[in-house]
């Protein structure tokens, strides 16, 4: 951040690696995601949080929570996913205001092509490269910056 | 990842540590940079880049690259930008195919507005948790990963 903050140069150190390498991730698995099945990889995390829901099947709001996404985007992609049948909308059954997206069989069968493509672009990308010592110290450090975020964040102070 | 993919309980707990407390910092990154002076994080970043660069110009090629957005939606950032009067775009003066985006003085104090807001959104929400060894390791384990992206990503095998 240079002479506009005060961060220290080993905080900037930190933050530079983090946010660069995970920018950097999120694009090449958006890259393999893209060749390998079709699939950006905003699609594919939508389609991965469905499948793993029970009945698979999220409110929008909670897809909109998991993903991080403004509701806008989630609209967004969720009308594409859609267009392509691997996902259809529903009213929620127990609250007529609110609609639900489905995951169907053809959703089910492009988030089980997808996942191996997932999973080894992450293995060859981020776990490859670390030793196992580097990959427990990077759990803790995830699961400590998410616990944080738990607490603290999305409420203005 | 379940059972749909072969990763170990302990690559898997990496993982979903790492893709979700960046997706989640980045999430946080945005709300705080919106709230405090109206700017998308991926807006903030475009700024963050021109400001770096000499001259504050870059051929929009190269913000695509930095920024590691597809070129259309970077065309559509900076458009954005444009409007509002942060960002200018010149023909390339050495190539007369090429477009440069370069900073304006308004951009320029919008910037410098929201660097310190960005840099307290990084302390309190992925430095303050850590210890100075987590950092260090954090440092350290991003350099690695990024090392390993510069030289065998975007190459499709």
């Amino acid at each position: 951040m240079g002479e506009l903050t005060s961060l220290e140069p080993e905080e900037q150190r930190a933050v530079r690696a983090f946010v660069r390498s995970a920018r950097r991730l999120f694009v090449q698995l958006d890259r393999d995601l893209q060749r390998e099945v079709g699939l950006p990889r905003a699609h594919f995390e939508i389609l991965w949080f469905l499948y793993q829901a029970p009945g698979r099947a999220l409110r929008m709001s909670e897809l909109a929570d998991a993903t991080g996404s403004q509701p806008s985007g989630t609209t967004h992609s969720v009308g594409r996913l859609e267009e392509i049948g691997y996902v259809r909308r529903e009213l929620c059954p127990n609250d007529r205001r609110g609609w639900l997206a489905v995951l169907t069989k053809k959703g089910t069968a492009a988030i089980e092509r997808a996942a191996p493509v997932y999973a080894s672009s992450l293995r060859r990308h981020l776990l490859a490269p670390l030793s196992p010592t580097q990959r427990e110290q990077l759990a803790v450090i995830g699961e400590t910056v998410l616990d944080e975020l738990a607490t603290t964040a999305l409420v203005p102070q």
